[in-house]
């Protein structure tokens, strides 16, 4: 669409949103030839926010959940009333806000930044696992929770995870596969389905 | 996904993404979210060509093309050697550089910057409608091309457009409707095909 050159700042703008996940070059274009036409002070309030985020909000240094800079480690660290024998791993701090916002999880977290993929480039040593074995070599951890996706991918992750940690005393659980609750049969793959029979739980007492 | 409060300037970014067109409020959180996480430098680039893009660029002040502060008009309303008589008005700077790049037109623009949508509130009054009139009054135009869209809003700003100009010693055109070159009847749609054939064109001459 812009084959024809308007300036180099507008190039540099939509080039940096294309590196934005989910945002492909024509997206990028829309978004910033919005800013341009619209002039709703919207750019402003974009370099205001932008500005905020880079000063104040990191990933905590211990879970790598989000925080300010004035509270790290995080609330998820530091409050004591979470049940510290409790790691949930998870991918990414989005996974783990949905896990906190989801309720009833009141353990301690660890977020890997990312998962096994040779697609993307992502290898062991660029996942937070050695901060992993630091915090179980330091922290009091009987259980850890591999809370991750139901892909190929993540399931790697898992795998490496449970190999790199044979022989501690430390109890490794993944989620459940299976029906999501609501939902029946006829809305779930064969997978699923398959796994749901293969993890069924027991419902009554033999007599 | 975000229940949990954590900075109210990740709240501001997630916001003014979220107002970006074709960005939902899901997106903006993943966007917020990889600038946070991944810490690539990409929030220092973002704001850097955003301060840029709201010091240079702007749309002309006459045609409504993306252009600089320093250009301004533009170089299409200046180049002498674009044809002053014909003026393609265009829905926006988008639409604009659409045709630019196309190539083969070598007249003048104006941008209308929207057209006509009750359901989203724009009407005649937010279109640059007046600045059209004011250039029919002070420049040589002999020939508007209406180049909207083939849709129902834009079909109601031409058929706006051309009430308005009713009178005036003007020809008044819109783009051509039919196949798409290189394209065929099979993957045509039954309106398209039926404008084609309204629309038909003389091959031969009568003998």
């Amino acid at each position: 669409m812009f084959a024809v050159k308007i300036a180099a700042a507008l190039d540099q703008l939509i080039a940096g949103f294309a590196r934005l996940p989910g945002i492909g070059r024509r997206s990028a274009e829309r978004m910033a030839l919005h800013l341009v036409v619209k002039r709703d002070g919207l750019i402003g309030e974009l370099i205001g926010a932008l500005q905020a985020v880079e000063r104040n909000v990191v990933c905590c240094s211990r879970c790598g959940a989000l925080t300010t800079t004035a509270a790290d480690p995080c609330r998820f660290c530091t409050d004591q009333a979470r049940d510290g024998t409790v790691l949930c791993v998870v991918e990414d701090p989005a996974a783990l806000l949905t896990i906190e916002n989801a309720g009833g999880y009141r353990g301690r977290y660890h977020a890997l930044m990312g998962r096994l993929s040779p697609m993307r480039g992502e290898s062991a040593a660029s996942l937070r696992i050695q901060e992993l074995i630091r915090r179980l070599d330091t922290e009091p951890v009987a259980e850890i929770i591999l809370a991750l996706d139901a892909d190929v991918e993540s399931d790697a992750t898992a795998s490496y995870i449970r190999d790199l940690l044979a022989g501690r005393k430390l109890k490794i659980t993944r989620l459940a596969l299976g029906l999501s609750v609501g939902s029946g049969l006829a809305y779930s793959d064969a997978l699923t389905i398959a796994r749901a029979i293969k993890g069924r739980q027991q419902f009554a007492n033999e007599t």
